[in-house]
């Protein structure tokens, strides 16, 4: 089999630059080792940046979304019986951010793919990825078979544990990586959320967060220690630590109801400063990942497929490789941004300290959410930044509003 | 010897606090452990706030820091060769801050003291602090001998190591302490300043600071090993460090010349919450410490006194205690959001990695440079934290302008 763009994983990032690549006149094939029903019940992040929203209506794949969708202004943050809010929409020049599941996104994109004749293909596992000078050869595992997909171009959508990050020789490999002491728990359960926007709470006993994934289901998280499993975790236990984290009381009440699914997983900041290895590229959590803390991990991905497509609509269409030599620069500027976000407000609203406990961390803490809950320039540049940057796509018009301001 | 407030300590916090209360009606004494020329001698911070050089003007000890101390209306920043610039007159609210070392701020209220016919006794050593349930009596040394001094309100101004925090009870004391993995090496050069204003740098190999005392004195910093003595640290050495950086290239150069003093000292953060047990309160250092970074030390000292003046003027005019006793709550609110804010510019500027080097956190520290540099809200945040919050002080118009503003 033959393509322009070998496009490995049916994640947000395969799906959307495969949809992108499709309307610049591009062809792709997607390679994903899962099967269908898994990617599009896979549970992973849910807030959608108001310049992603824009951009999925822009291409045409936004109409159950904004049915479906639901437009957060404001997050509320709890800390010592405190509940404050940053209203993005106010803040952070009029934007909203939406809650949509990614598996929402997984399934509209795979959808639209489909009926656009799109190759997906599923249940194919990746094994190798050679001749990445010459003419790029993917080697992959389908119905027992082992197979070839020639391509010009190689796009490594595959997660953290995928085969295109390790492709690249370790002497080749530039990147910045950090563990933390705690992993999270996430909760899907069959309960009526029971706020209208996302809850976070920086509880002295861990972070907590409850937000929607509809206008049934609930999904919730806790900070657990790392040595924690799931077993760990019964439902009972489950929910009083949530009611005690999120702080019930007179005036809230966390709506509780049946589990459907209890997740362990780790938390990890990283960066991978080769986004390019010769015909191949990296995108989305091949390449970066943050703690969810700030939202940024699956607007990072649609960000680096976005500057990626135009790179390959240009190297493709007018033989130029201009845009795609920045290709790194350009998503890293972002990523680094991302990833410093995302660690003030991890270590805002989670114990970092959680094993060598001085309260003197704790107490900065308390004074840090004070501070940037009451005084206008901090909850500004708090809204702004999880309102997001601005995308970098031709599919958007270049004349819309810039936020954030800069100096 | 009897007075209305025993003062331990002729501190910036002592001297201002004895100045208020005069000015107020209230006679107090204080009791210094050195001399008159060592206090006046002593280098440490350098930095004053708008508000707390309207007081001084207010209090009518402003004349001399009117003429000779070096207003600033910006600090610069350096990282990875870039050279950003933080404008606090034009970020906050048109506010100033002005370099005036504060051995001349306690030269200034010494001499204003003595002139006021002010009981000052240096080279008084406190030694105990009895009866603070009934009539405090302060026990010190002077002059050989040992003499009491009888009084109706205690104010320990005495700085970390003072008796005036040793002498509650542990039980009774709830504080919270960060020591750091590093040291600052303070140098006082005869040289010209390189720049009109504060030149701050965050460099792979630590954190330097240059700024001035004068037209003809600078005064730079180094972030040094815990380990490291002065004697590690020869002239070559100093000057070749802070070259290095301060990033000296061909548009700035940093003027050496011969080196008056330098001092290693340890970084610190400290915060007592009982800045009152039963007669005797706490003001400065006695009470809550921070690192330099954030030129907050000496300019929260004054905070305090501000609101223990008004209170014991209350307390001793018209009978009230209502005042004094906020006067924990007033202080730790201001004090929270000091070490907040030194915290975040002290893990943002330094290398809070020292040992156990990560390369991540180098990268994120970058990245957090580069937003606080670029980012309007950031940077406004950042200017109205070193431009100080307000003083509550009854000798200031109460209907002045207010920053920062509020959400």
């Amino acid at each position: 089999m033959r393509t322009q763009v070998g496009i490995i994983g049916a994640g947000p990032s395969g799906l959307v630059l495969s949809h992108l690549l499709y309307l610049h006149g591009i062809d792709s094939v997607i390679l994903e080792s899962r099967s269908q029903a898994y990617v599009e019940a896979r549970m992973r992040a849910g807030v959608l940046d108001s310049d992603v929203t824009a951009l999925f209506k822009a291409v045409g794949v936004g109409e159950r979304m904004m049915k479906e969708g639901l437009p957060q202004e404001q997050m509320e943050i709890r800390f010592e019986g405190k509940r404050r809010y940053i209203n993005w929409k106010e803040l952070a020049g009029g934007r909203v951010n939406m809650v949509y599941g990614q598996q929402e996104v997984v399934k509209d994109f795979i959808q639209r793919r489909q009926q656009d004749g799109g190759k997906l293909f599923f249940e194919a596992q990746a094994l190798r990825i050679t001749d990445l000078d010459g003419r790029p050869t993917i080697e992959y595992m389908h119905e027992g078979q082992q197979k070839k997909l020639e391509c010009e171009i190689v796009a490594a959508c595959d997660g953290y544990h995928g085969i295109g990050r390790r492709t690249i020789p370790a002497d080749k490999l530039e990147a910045y990586e950090l563990n933390y002491s705690f992993a999270w728990l996430g909760i899907v359960a069959e309960a009526r959320p029971s706020s209208k926007w996302l809850v976070t709470s920086a509880h002295e006993r861990g972070y907590a967060m409850h937000s929607m994934r509809s206008p049934s289901i609930s999904r919730n998280y806790l900070q657990i220690p790392l040595t924690d499993t799931v077993d760990d975790w019964s439902d009972e236990r489950i929910w009083q630590e949530l009611q005690t984290r999120l702080e019930t009381d007179a005036d809230w009440k966390l709506e509780e109801g049946a589990i459907l699914e209890k997740t362990r997983f780790d938390i990890r900041s990283f960066v991978c400063h080769t986004m390019r290895y010769k015909k191949m590229f990296l995108a989305g959590d091949s390449a970066h990942m943050v703690p969810p803390t700030g939202g940024r991990g699956l607007n990072q991905a649609i960000a680096d497929v976005c500057i990626l497509a135009d790179g390959l609509a240009d190297y493709f269409k007018k033989s130029s490789s201009a845009h795609l030599e920045r290709y790194t620069d350009l998503c890293l500027q972002r990523v680094w941004h991302a990833q410093q976000f995302t660690w003030r407000m991890t270590s805002v609203l989670q114990r970092l300290d959680w094993e060598n406990k001085n309260p003197y961390h704790r107490q900065v803490q308390i004074a840090q959410l004070e501070y940037l809950t009451s005084n206008r320039a901090a909850a500004t540049s708090l809204a702004e930044c999880y309102a997001g940057m601005p995308l970098q796509t031709s599919f958007l018009p270049s004349d819309r509003p810039q936020y954030p301001l800069v100096i």
